[in-house]
């Protein structure tokens, strides 16, 4: 990368396939780096619209080849990109980033479970069970409550349910039968946690790894909805082995660009991983101010194999609130002169998406001196685009 | 703006008349706040290119006309559209910000000096001159040396000159004479500055002002070299009289939009006005990192007339450094992987032009604790990528 040009032509270009806010959020890193920028989007006017030089289907193989010869390196908005297509990919040569045999346990909950166990890091009791019968074992062993999920294409809440009695997922497993290709359900402990916490971590092909400080996430419906920043934990050897495990993954599964580690703090003391994303994610939407380096910029510099950013915090706190689409589908009066005139501190995020119930439409940002006022604030400004 | 909506068809775009960087750099708060953004840039390829919706010459009516029509309120990157133009956007029912009655003085500097002596602001002695006898007489009245500038078309140091003998700038009157609407030159003081000040605020058409603090700009060769914020000043009165000055100025011309105001701290202690412009301006890059909201954003709030938001500093202090193109024109390595790994901690900016001597092809910015540690890291990163 010594000697690399800069210029109208000579910059390295990103392609990005998915179209949703999390691409639109790295266009702007990419306008201040002068990186080129491509995104291949699901479909026109999407949230990444100013930058989708493409669209077209991600799981059309023509479609994300020829995609690929406009760009330099391709990453991703989501996770959902069939391995077949990465592996065809790199065989012609493109440079993918994370690389499919790290994507993989993103994109698969047991091949996750499996290797995470392979790594030594430590995760709630699991187990991947074929039918009712293996999972009712499981429930009546940890209490009479589990967390069963889908092995594959969950997010948001969706694919992951609560239950006592197995016949609440018949189905799921009706759907795998149906699949033909068979399959397991997962289903895990329901922990008892005194919070959530993410990780965030970046990592270079060359091996240079960066960790955000830790954050503590507060979901609600099984959704994200505030995140704090750095994390109230109150003991320093849990944010030591919150860093460590984000570490041991990123290198263990050889992730490439940003990857969030989620977590439990259970009531016993254990922190255990709960999920993996590699991409930008929602808990690491607070850097864009409140930290030396964005993950978004991060993710860029690190799928591009270049010198990785400082994660220092800009201020001692910040903290970040989902803004969700209300009880009404449709557009939607948004109070969004009234958030602008009445919390001049906060930053508002809009990702341009039409607003449906429980839908991520933004997020607003606020940081200072004080996380509790911080917060305050940010929940404030939040509240009253509603 | 109140109930205003927000979604994939519902929010305000701004055009922008000019595709360089300051266009390029009002594109990422467009997408982080949801406003819709179009650039009509003079040519392919510019620094704005990746918001470029529209190609063409900004002194063809027809280009201009066609192109308002593609955005709710038209603004610029630059102040060359003719006042012609801009007024039949006015007649036609185009929201234009700054408006044309504001922007000619910035277009024209003799304009300027008579608009600000109306308004009582401190400016260096001057006088508009219509030959050379005229300017002879006023170098010798002033200590023998003077400031000649043309009255428009002038930036970066092109069309000022000091001198001593009126002869310096017969090409100038010359130039005046063939135009055949003749016209006078501008001549000022030669002012014996301690420092030079630009003090940047940002007006809504519904009269709500913001102001950044008083930066220090030191310049080489003409061209702003490094940005200091806030401004390293003794005197609290300096400041107090700059940000009036700054008020004063915004309010009296009718500026919308952000406008700077670049002054000299003279060594007799007068605060005096030497330039205006009517758009983000160098002395303001420091404020991406350096404020909770920066000049671009704040530019597009105005302009959109939105609520403007806070410009407390995130740090006590904030040192941009210009990059140049070399002495070479031409696409030339740079090290920016290495300026990147040596300086995790500062913010790279490339405005992806071909560097050309002496052309502006990025910034760096470096904010922090201390103005000379942070100052020191600016220097040494933009230096790099020498």
């Amino acid at each position: 990368m010594d000697g690399m040009a800069v210029g109208e032509s000579g910059s390295i270009r990103i392609g990005v396939i998915g179209g949703g806010q999390l691409a639109r959020m790295m266009v702007p890193p990419a306008i201040h780096l002068g990186l080129g920028i491509s995104v291949l989007a699901e479909a026109e006017g999407m949230s990444a619209a100013r930058a989708a030089d493409a669209v077209g289907d991600y799981r059309d193989p023509e479609t994300v080849y020829a995609f690929a010869e406009t760009v330099d390196v391709v990453t991703f908005d989501h996770e959902h990109v069939p391995q077949e297509i990465l592996r065809e990919l790199e065989a012609r040569g493109v440079s993918v980033h994370p690389r499919p045999d790290a994507l993989q346990y993103a994109q698969d909950k047991i091949l996750m479970r499996q290797k995470l166990a392979a790594l030594g890091v430590p995760v709630p009791d699991w187990a991947a069970v074929a039918d009712e019968a293996a999972l009712q074992s499981f429930i009546d062993e940890h209490g009479g409550r589990a967390v069963v999920k889908t092995a594959r294409g969950g997010y948001d809440g969706k694919g992951v349910r609560v239950v006592s009695q197995a016949d609440e997922v018949r189905d799921w497993f009706t759907a795998l039968a149906e699949d033909g290709r068979g399959g397991h359900l997962l289903v895990e402990e329901l922990v008892d946690f005194v919070r959530e916490l993410s990780q965030l971590v970046a990592r270079r092909p060359s091996g240079e790894m960066r960790s955000w400080p830790v954050v503590e996430t507060i979901q609600r419906d099984g959704v994200c909805a505030e995140v704090l920043a750095p994390a109230p934990v109150a003991d320093p050897a849990t944010l030591d082995e919150a860093a460590g495990i984000g570490r041991t993954v990123a290198e263990g599964v050889g992730v490439t660009g940003v990857l969030a580690v989620e977590m439990f703090e259970a009531r016993d003391g254990r922190v255990l991983v709960n999920e993996l994303a590699m991409r930008p994610h929602n808990s690491g939407h607070f850097s864009i101010e409140g930290s030396v380096t964005s993950q978004f910029e991060q993710h860029l510099r690190a799928v591009a194999d270049l010198p990785l950013g400082s994660t220092d915090m800009t201020a001692p706190a910040a903290v970040m609130v989902n803004v969700l689409g209300g009880p009404v589908e449709g557009p939607m009066p948004v109070r969004y002169a009234r958030v602008l005139a009445e919390y001049p501190g906060a930053k508002i995020h809009s990702y341009d998406k039409l607003p449906r119930p429980g839908r991520k439409v933004g997020h607003v940002t606020v940081i200072g001196q004080d996380l509790a006022a911080v917060r305050a604030e940010a929940q404030a400004a939040a509240a009253a685009f509603d």
